[in-house]
């Protein structure tokens, strides 16, 4: 029983932690797993292949989905919450990655041709996987949720803009010349706004031009807001250069490389070790 | 008499303010409803629905106006300056949520359909009532505001280029590769100067697509303007949000605005006068 | 004589000059007049029109050419220098403005027609003449200025960048699939990593999609490069805050806010009297 | 052997170095030969020329591959270290400069025509040699390699992003509306996700449209994070070099690049020991 203790100790060093030489080597055959099984998918989509190929394709696929399967279980084994890993968004990405392939299976009659689709597409949810090890807690993630509120403000602006502008359009345009509903002008307005312009759908009134010409310039232009928000905050961020330092007294961080004092309770803080290498 | 006047001050609580509990639900509500009833408005433009959907509609339509008119005149109302409300920009919006459906009412016969059709479109402004709710007066719109006179000049630059650039294109192109006027040139040059790029008129003289790659790059490089400019000006009033609350005890300030005690001198911090609630 | 000279004096300051009440109504009446002209330009190259609003166009046309012709012959008489003001870009547009509709004269023969429509367009250059209102000596202006060498550099990686993907294209997609020369894969190079997209030319392979899709994900992030150039250099021009202080040894200005000593020649700076008006 | 040697120093000051005015002669030569040798293949590329003009093109670009293959010689010989040149990024690429015409030399034959174009659009990667001239140890360079990191974090995000929702558009679109593989579904993202939107693929279902246009707001926003890494980089890039040269007097810095004497007490400033010329 210690014996088995131990063993589970030391493989959460290994599948969860990153400091272990083991760890790394774990870490690097998921990624690698990863992307293959990844492609895997991606080629499976592709029409015209041998008898051949797509039983490898298959055999290869059901070998992904069991040792995502393995991984997802050995996790679930040693993590000391089961019960949280689960619940967290890394949990529910590893059940995501090999649920589609044991569903698909329940589908088998000829007339599910959709459903059966739908279930081989969502195993490319595998991809989420990889996210474990983008740094989530980097600069970047905190800047943009830093000015998370500016952000959602302008995103309510935007889409009070393309209501309007894609009501007005239907109004002008009409159905004669492929504005066939307010839904359909108002993808016509994120289209133009986005600055995309496929094309499927262009006025053809010279006032229907002219309102376009609007939509354009003003998306061209407002372009420029969630550009600044993100650019000010992490200018900040960088000036800032936030040391890695805890006060303890309250045990909290995210203290100023300049500050001297914690800015929660007041306390002296303790000399910085090392800084955030995120930032170097 | 001083019983209506006190009701009166109460709904003036509830309807404008946002302090009480009583005022923040009327908010959600409002919210809620005009959320609705736009849906409602562009559900209404799809064809093809059964004469008893269609029926539920209207029902539903009517239903919001008689909300939204209620709503007008209960502001009205209770407003201490009714016709200042009146004359205000949400005083506006607020009627010209109402006014499009009984207008619709007068026009009834079958040879109005493009006017019943614009009417109907109309209602969609009601979308404009959640400006209420955007917050108005925060950093955004304030940056926005300080950089106009450089925002106006940016534009008025675009509009002199995409002049000539029009012009230029009609002159080179023509009338037989789809340049059929000046203004539809103009047009064109604002679709490939703002990155659209519909398709639908494209320059097809060699001569024409070198003009045509030079609009782009000029577009492409420009957009770095109107970033520039609003990027700064949030930079520069985030760096002044900073500096507003000082420590009392060593007078220093640049303080982060989460912080309660005086990061160089561990003294409590005084309260901030003005907090921008955007900031937080 | 010297009632003469006091005549040319005092229209100088109302042509050139903007200090005085009457050289900003002649610069409003300018401003329209030019708006005005360039409107008829624009509603003359439509088709279509009667014979009887043909006559008015062209009436107010030479109108126009007759009103900017005695203005340029004006300002070359009162300018104290004419031969400088001839030279100088606005002399040179001033004369652009009035030169083709007298050229158009020249060539009235039915078989040039094409050379008539250009001179016709050409009339739009009025458009020029309103640049002398942008300010031209502000933030803006000397931001670009300034990072003129940066600026280039990028559009010298650009170019390099669209010769080899256009080329590449070239090569992998070949004539049959619509790319039939260097020069318009070149020209489909710009209008992919400008993102504009017009879609008449467009990869039909995979090799040409995968191609493609770095191409866009290239113009997509160094888009990041003159926009940082032109903000980088815009935040720090706003925060030096010139002062309009000269120095009173050298002559020279451009001195930050808080510069005592000229940084030129070391000379102390008279106290400053008024902040540069662009910057507030 | 003495002056054999001799002359390989003066050549070695003339090729490699841009100090001397000879040095600087042959650079703007080389350029010029560049620039001109790109110019004839783009040329060389268009269909339909006269026998005689081919035959003068294949002239010019046989002189032009000799004049790059004598200086890849003459480069090889003068260099102290021949090998390390060779290997080196422009010595590679001096060498892709003449390798494609001798190898086109080999198949002549006439059903390798794929091959025999391949080779000669692979000439137009003499464009590379123009790098050398691009300064590439400037300051934009180096915000770039600074940001690295961060870069490439958003490139992983980006490339997860376009996985997810090329995937979910074959899923919903499907081949009967043009998705007819997740490669190509992947494509369209691209497409979308950097706002190119060729229009060659368009979603058809309103639920694809809603996803489109999912994918098109997300474009359009994340575009603010790569502008925002470098425009940061950069402004700390530019107020680091402000700070290098310090008043020996007062001993403060943050003069302006062109500043001679302190700003605040008047003294003359020593002279910068290192200045990044990309900054004047």
């Amino acid at each position: 029983m210690m014996k088995l203790l131990s063993i589970r100790q030391q493989l959460y060093e290994i599948v969860f932690g990153t400091e272990t030489k083991a760890g790394r080597y774990y870490d690097i055959c998921l990624i690698v797993a990863i992307l293959l099984s990844v492609v895997v998918v991606i080629i499976d989509s592709i029409e015209g292949f041998s008898h051949q190929t797509e039983t490898a394709l298959l055999l290869l696929e059901w070998g992904f989905t069991l040792l995502f399967t393995f991984e997802y279980l050995l996790r679930l084994w040693i993590s000391p919450k089961p019960l949280a890993y689960a619940r967290s968004f890394f949990g529910v990405v590893d059940l995501l990655a090999v649920l589609p392939s044991y569903l698909a299976l329940l589908v088998t009659g000829g007339q599910y041709l959709l459903i059966v689709r739908i279930f081989r597409v969502l195993r490319i949810f595998r991809v989420l996987k990889l996210v474990r090890y983008l740094g989530e807690a980097n600069i970047l993630m905190r800047s943009i949720i830093q000015s998370r509120r500016k952000i959602l403000v302008f995103f309510l602006s935007v889409g009070i803009l393309i209501t309007l502008f894609g009501a007005l359009m239907y109004a002008i345009e009409g159905p004669e010349n492929g504005f066939t509903s307010i839904p359909l002008s108002i993808y016509w307005a994120v289209v133009t706004l986005t600055t995309v312009g496929y094309g499927d759908i262009a006025p053809q009134t010279p006032m229907g031009q002219a309102i376009a010409a609007l939509v354009m310039l003003t998306g061209y232009s407002i372009l420029a807001v969630p550009t600044g928000i993100v650019t000010a905050e992490l200018s900040t961020e960088m000036m800032r250069q936030r040391s890695l330092t805890r006060c303890q007294q309250c045990e909290r961080g995210n203290h100023e490389a300049d500050a001297e004092f914690c800015k929660y309770c007041g306390t002296e803080l303790p000399e910085p070790l090392i800084k955030d290498p995120s930032l170097s």
